[in-house]
């Protein structure tokens, strides 16, 4: 046997709306080298003394507006959709999600797979554009946890997809969808990515460019 | 531009058969926590007071009596070679290696990759049966090194190819041309692999399991 399996690697969320678990979350979050740029020397005291005993509380109250009554945290609701859909495609196929802060964490969404028996992963990062903050993050993670394992399966890392027609082709329908509900037609569309800082690209990050090709791929 | 490029990687060899390059060599060989399972705390005193001083004077000797004259390391000597004729027979596709232990550095080779506009790689670690102390190891290099680098390029990274008919071809082919120099017919082939503690693989390292598969299908 020589099982295949795919893993779905997304960020992570709080596991509840509350300050204990908003600290727990960003600390994670924030301590990734890779989303902070700031010497570590400098970034350690401003991060424990000052922002974790600050913003814990405040978004708290901001993942509290966008947490579902019944279905909980979004991003978690998402991605398990995400996961039982894709595996629906893939029958033979084991799909799991692991998250990079927080629940389930990669590691144990690896051993899970490795003690199925699946020799070989592919790899599915939520990022279609890449950015070290997000891509470069996310394969951080999966080679720390890949460390504490015996049994490394064989690792396919999916390359960005921000101009793949299956991606282009849900964004477009998405939007359509939207559309098809107005009661009027819009003159312009407004598209809006999330940000990175100006530094990180002048440093050599990508996200840009990827961000900047998806929009015209669109657009077309 | 979506360049492809293949990665050999190899462990390493002393740079020299000399005492100090072999201290270098056996230091990095020898931290290595998939190779070496004692905990920490009772390996760094053994292996930096009593093995540094004593063994890379010995195993220099040794080293030297396999050093060629013109072709310096035998290993390196070999990596060259399957590095250029798996160049040829992939045209449209950089093939580079890159060293666990000393050098080249996995981590020189992928930037100097990345710098080509790589973005995606495919790693051919030279083990064809796993191990975690080789396969793992080599895992664990590619992770680090990817960790230092700000445009990560998507990685597929082989599977163990111990069955695989390419490689038992391989094998005996070797095989049947020694046989062919002979001036007798042997009795018995006796085929000897590397061996690694049985504590491994109690723990659950397939090794033994991947060895008597490629014996098996040689023997067919």
């Amino acid at each position: 046997m020589n099982l295949t399996g795919i893993l779905i690697v997304q960020l992570g969320t709080p596991d509840e709306p509350t300050g204990p678990a908003l600290r727990r979350y960003l600390k994670q979050f924030l301590s990734d080298p890779r989303l902070i740029e700031i010497p570590k020397l400098i970034w350690w005291p401003l991060l424990n003394l000052i922002i974790l005993n600050t913003r814990p509380k405040q978004s708290a109250k901001k993942y509290a507006r966008v947490w579902d009554e019944k279905t909980g945290s979004p991003l978690m609701h998402y991605t398990q959709m995400q996961t039982k859909l894709l595996q629906e495609k893939f029958p033979g196929m084991p799909v799991e999600f692991g998250m990079q802060i927080g629940n389930p964490a990669l590691l144990e969404t690896i051993k899970k797979m490795v003690a199925q028996g699946i020799e070989k992963i592919i790899v599915f990062p939520m990022y279609p554009q890449y950015s070290a903050t997000t891509t470069a993050s996310a394969m951080d993670c999966l080679g720390q946890a890949l460390m504490k394992i015996r049994r490394v399966p064989a690792i396919r890392f999916i390359p960005p997809y921000y101009q793949h027609p299956a991606y282009i082709k849900a964004l477009a329908t998405i939007i359509r969808e939207q559309e098809a509900k107005l009661t009027w037609k819009p003159d312009h569309h407004l598209i809006s990515f999330h940000g990175i800082p100006i530094s990180y690209c002048q440093r050599g990050d990508v996200y840009a460019t990827h961000v900047k090709r998806t929009t015209l791929s669109l657009v077309k």
